[in-house]
C-alpha cells in the first residue's frame, strides 16, 4: 500500500507569531530558517497577511512589500500562500474593484503564489473579485469557508458555500477555523460533504489549537479526503496557535498517509524559532488551552477586548451581562462568524447594550452590519433592530454587494499617497496607505532609518536573568552567572560600571 | 443512535502534578476541588502513586496513608485509583510476597478501589502477586502494559501480554504510555487486537501528551473499543503531562461516543488549579511539546539525568556520545522498556561506557539487570555482557521470578520501624519505612509538627508581580552594569519599569 501524500502548509512565518506573539516578530528573525522551511517538503508556506502587514509598518518600520520580496528570494522552490480579506484587501473597509486588482497584481508581481480569500461573514460577493484578479494573475486562487457554531451554520450549509466557492473559479477550498471551534466530527462531515458533492476538488484544512482538539479533527478531515493541512513548527505551536508540524507527521506514521516531510529539516526549524521566542515573551499571551468558547462561543480575543472596553467605562463586573449580552447581538445580526471585524462590531454593541440600554445607542460599524453595508450573513437580521438602525443613521439598507457603491478612487488614492513625506512613487506605496491611512504616513517619513526589533537583545535578556537572580543592585565585586539566552548557554559575567 | 459512554479516568490529584511540577502538590492545594471531582461523572480518580508517597514524607511532611484516607473521605462517590509497581511496591526493589500482600491489604483498608499493577519490564512475575493481593481485597485488579517502541516490541506481542494478565486474573488491561510514544495506528492496532482476541475486557488508554499527538491515539483507541481513558483537567494538562479532560468532551461531541461528564463541574475543577498552579510554578519544567523521542528514543528525564551525570564529569560535551551508545546498552538488556527504573539504569551504563569503555565499569543495578535479578525482558540479553556481569560481581544470572529468592522480611521489617522516633505502631507506618528506608526515620520524627506546603503563598506571588512589574526594592534609580557574554561585552541598564 503506497500511503497518500498529505500536503503541509507551514504557518511560523504568518499565523504562528501572530497568535502567539502580536504579530511582532522581525524579518532579521525568521531569515535564518528559510532555506530549511524551503527545502523540507511543505505544499505552501504561509508568509503574508493583514496582521503582518500592519505590524511590519506600525511596529518594525519594515517595509512589507520588501519582506515579501525576501521571502521570495530566500523560498526559491516554495508555493508562497497569504491570507486576503476579499474586498477588505489587508485593511478594514470595501475597497473599490480596480484597488483590489491592483493590489492582486502587484502582490503576484512581488512574488505571492496562493492566495487565501475569505469574507468575514462568508458572503461570496465580497469574495468574487479578489478570487477573479487572483486567477487573471495566474496565481492559485483558494477560495475560504470561515467555520463557527450557530443555529443557522450547518454541514450542508458549508457545503454549499464550498460549492460556490468553486462556481467563483476557487481552485481549493479552505476550511479556515480561526477559533479552535472544529470538532472531530463536523470536519469529517464537511469535507466528505465537499468530496462526495463536487468531486475530488483539493480541500486545505485550517485549524488554531486553542480548545487542544483540533489535531484529531485534522486527522477526521485527512481520513474524509482533506489534501493540505496547516501547521506551525512544534517551537512556534499550541496555545492560541496551530498544532505542532512535528506532531503531525508522527500522527501519520504508520497510518495510509504520509506527509514527506524531512524531519532533519523541520529540527532545524524547530530549534531556529526556539532560540529567536524568548524574545518575544513579553507580547506572548498566557493562553495554553481554553475550552470555554464552546459554551460561551466567544472568540479568547474578543472576550478580552470586551473586559478592557469595561474596564474603561469602571464597569468590569458587568462581563456576564455582556457575555451573555453577545448570543443576543449575534443572532439580532443573523448569525456572522465573530471574526475580524465582525467580533470586535458586535462585542462593542453588546457592551453598549449593557452599559446604555438594548441598541439605545447603537455604533456606527454596528449599523452598517444591520444595514447589509458589510455584507449578507446566512441568518436573517432583526428588522426591528435594522429599523432602529435606519433611524439612528439616516441610511438606508441595502442588499447589493456593498462595493458596488464604491466610486472608483484609485487616482484618489494615488494623490494622497503623493502627497506624502517619504512616498517612493510605486503602486505598493500607494496601497500601503490606501489600507492603512492611519499609520502608513508616519512609516513612510521614517522607512529611511530601516527595520526595528522589537524583540530584546541578549543583552537584555543576560541583564533580566541577572536581575531574576535576586543580585541588584548592590554588586560590589564581578558576578558570574551560567544564562541561558535563547536556548543557548553563556557564561555572563556582571560587574559594576 | 445511543452514544457508547467513554469512562475518563482525572489524574490531576496523581500524575499530572508528579509530571508537572515534580509532584510537589500539598494536599490542602487539592481538598477544595474534591467535591466537584467526586461529583463530576469519571469512572475514577488517581490519586495515590510511588512519586506521591515518596514525596509526601520527602518533600511536604504528610503522612501518605493519610492523604489517602482523606481522599477516602471527600471522595465518598468515587473510585480510588493507585499506581502499583509490581512486586516493588512504590519502591525500588522487590519485596518479599507477605510484604506486598500486607501492603495492598492496608490500602485496599484505607480506602483504595482500582489498582493499576506495572512491571517496568513488562515481565507477569512481577505483577503476579499483588494482582492476586488485590483481587483477594475484592478490590479492582488493573494489568498494565508499559508500551515502548523497539525492534521486539510488535502489536501481536502486547496482545499476547495482555493475555497473560488476563490469565492473571485481572478485571481490565491498561495500556500506559508513560513516553508519549504511542502513535494513533498501534493505539487502533493494540486495542482491537486485545478486542478480537479475548473479548469484551476493560481496556484503559493512559497517555502523556508531550509529544503532542497522543490525543489523536486517544480517539483511535476508543473507535478500536477502549472503555476508558486518562486525562487532566485543562489547567494542569499538557506538556510533560495529559491532554485536557475538557478537549476530550469536545472531541468527542457529535461522534457515537460520549463521556457524560458534567462540564460545569469540570469547569470549577479546572478553576481551581488555575488558581493554585502558579504556587508551584518553581517546580515546572519548560517543555511544552517535543517530538524528539519518536527519533532518539530517549525519554526526557532520561536525556535530562545523562547530561547532568555528564556534566558532573566535566564531559557534558560528550551527550551525543551517550546519546548514540543507549540503544546499543538497551539492545545488550534485551530492550527494557525505558522507565522508571531501566531507563536510570541503562541511561547511568550508557554514560559509564563512554566515559570508562564499553562495560569496562558496570553498576551493581546494570549488572542485576543483566542477571535477571530485574526479572526478564522480552528481547535476548548479550550473553557477552551477561558473562561481564558474572565476573565483576561474581554472581550467577538467574530465570526464576526474583522475588522467589527472598526470605520473609516482614517481622525484621516490624522491628526496623519499631526501633524509629516517632513510629505510630501501625503496618503503615511499617509500611511506609520498608518503602523509603532512606525516608522514612526523618518523616516519623518531623511528623508531628504537620504538613508543610513547599508552594509559595499568595503574598510571595503578589511580591514577585511587584517585582516584574518593576518595583524592585532598591532600585530607585537606574543602574548601569557591563554585562559580559560570551566574551563580548554590553552596556546595560536596570530601572524600575
Amino acid at each position: 500500500m503506497t500511503a497518500r501524500k498529505i500536503g503541509v502548509t507551514e504557518v511560523v512565518l504568518r499565523d504562528a507569531h501572530q497568535s502567539l506573539m502580536a504579530t511582532r516578530m522581525a524579518m532579521e528573525d525568521m531569515v535564518g530558517a528559510c532555506e530549511d522551511i524551503d527545502n523540507a517538503g511543505y505544499w505552501s508556506v504561509e508568509c503574508w497577511g493583514g496582521a503582518t502587514f500592519d505590524a511590519c509598518i506600525r511596529f518594525l518600520n519594515e517595509d512589507p512589500w520588501k519582506r515579501l520580496r525576501t521571502f521570495r528570494e530566500l523560498l526559491p522552490n516554495s508555493r508562497l500562500q497569504m491570507l486576503l480579506r476579499g474586498q477588505n484587501l489587508l485593511g478594514y473597509r470595501h475597497y473599490e474593484d480596480m484597488v483590489v486588482e491592483k493590489f492582486v497584481d502587484k502582490a503576484a508581481e512581488n512574488g505571492m503564489d496562493v492566495f487565501r480569500v475569505f469574507d468575514a461573514l462568508n458572503d461570496p460577493r465580497n469574495m468574487a473579485r479578489a478570487m477573479a484578479a487572483v486567477k487573471a494573475s495566474g496565481k492559485h486562487a483558494q477560495g475560504t469557508i470561515c467555520y463557527t457554531i450557530s443555529p443557522v451554520h450547518t454541514v450542508d450549509g458549508y457545503i454549499k458555500l464550498a460549492g460556490q466557492l468553486l462556481d467563483m473559479g476557487a481552485e481549493s477550498i479552505a476550511l479556515k477555523d480561526m477559533a479552535a471551534l472544529l470538532q472531530p466530527q463536523p470536519a469529517y462531515d464537511i469535507v466528505k460533504g465537499i468530496k462526495d458533492t463536487y468531486g475530488d476538488v483539493q480541500i486545505n484544512v485550517h485549524c488554531h489549537s486553542t480548545t487542544g482538539v483540533t489535531l484529531v479533527s485534522l486527522m477526521k478531515a485527512i481520513e474524509a479526503g482533506a489534501d493540505v493541512v496547516d501547521t506551525a513548527i512544534s517551537s512556534m505551536s499550541l496555545g492560541p496557535g496551530h498544532n505542532p508540524t512535528e506532531s503531525l507527521v508522527a500522527m501519520l506514521e504508520g497510518t495510509e498517509y504520509t506527509t514527506d516531510l524531512d524531519m532533519d529539516r523541520l529540527l532545524r526549524i524547530r530549534d531556529h524559532f526556539a532560540a529567536v521566542r524568548p524574545k518575544y515573551q513579553e507580547f506572548e499571551s498566557a493562553t495554553l488551552v481554553d475550552t470555554n468558547i464552546f459554551s460561551s462561543q466567544i472568540p479568547g480575543g474578543m472576550l478580552s477586548n470586551m473586559e478592557s472596553q469595561l474596564k474603561a467605562q469602571g464597569a468590569g463586573d458587568r462581563i456576564n451581562e455582556v457575555m451573555a449580552e453577545v448570543p443576543r447581538v449575534k443572532a439580532d445580526a443573523g448569525h456572522p462568524p465573530l471574526v475580524t471585524p465582525s467580533s470586535q462590531i458586535v462585542g462593542t454593541q453588546a457592551v453598549f447594550n449593557v452599559l446604555m440600554g438594548r441598541y439605545k445607542v447603537m455604533t456606527g460599524e454596528f449599523a452598517d452590519l444591520m444595514l447589509g453595508y458589510y455584507g449578507e450573513c446566512l441568518g436573517e437580521r432583526n428588522p426591528e433592530v435594522v429599523e432602529l438602525a435606519k433611524v439612528q443613521t439616516k441610511k438606508e439598507p441595502i442588499t447589493v454587494r456593498p462595493a458596488d457603491l464604491l466610486e472608483p478612487e484609485w487616482d484618489k488614492l494615488v494623490s494622497d499617497a503623493s502627497n506624502l513625506d517619504g512616498f517612493d512613487g510605486s503602486d505598493e506605496d500607494v496601497l500601503t496607505n490606501a489600507m492603512f491611512p492611519g499609520v502608513a504616513p508616519k512609516f513612510f517619513a521614517s522607512r529611511a532609518e530601516g527595520p526595528k526589533n522589537v524583540g530584546k537583545t541578549p543583552a537584555q535578556l543576560a541583564a533580566e536573568a541577572a536581575k531574576a537572580a535576586g543580585n541588584v543592585p548592590g554588586i560590589k565585586v564581578p558576578v558570574n552567572y551560567n544564562v541561558t539566552i535563547a536556548g543557548q548557554s553563556h557564561s555572563v559575567t556582571v560587574e559594576p560600571a
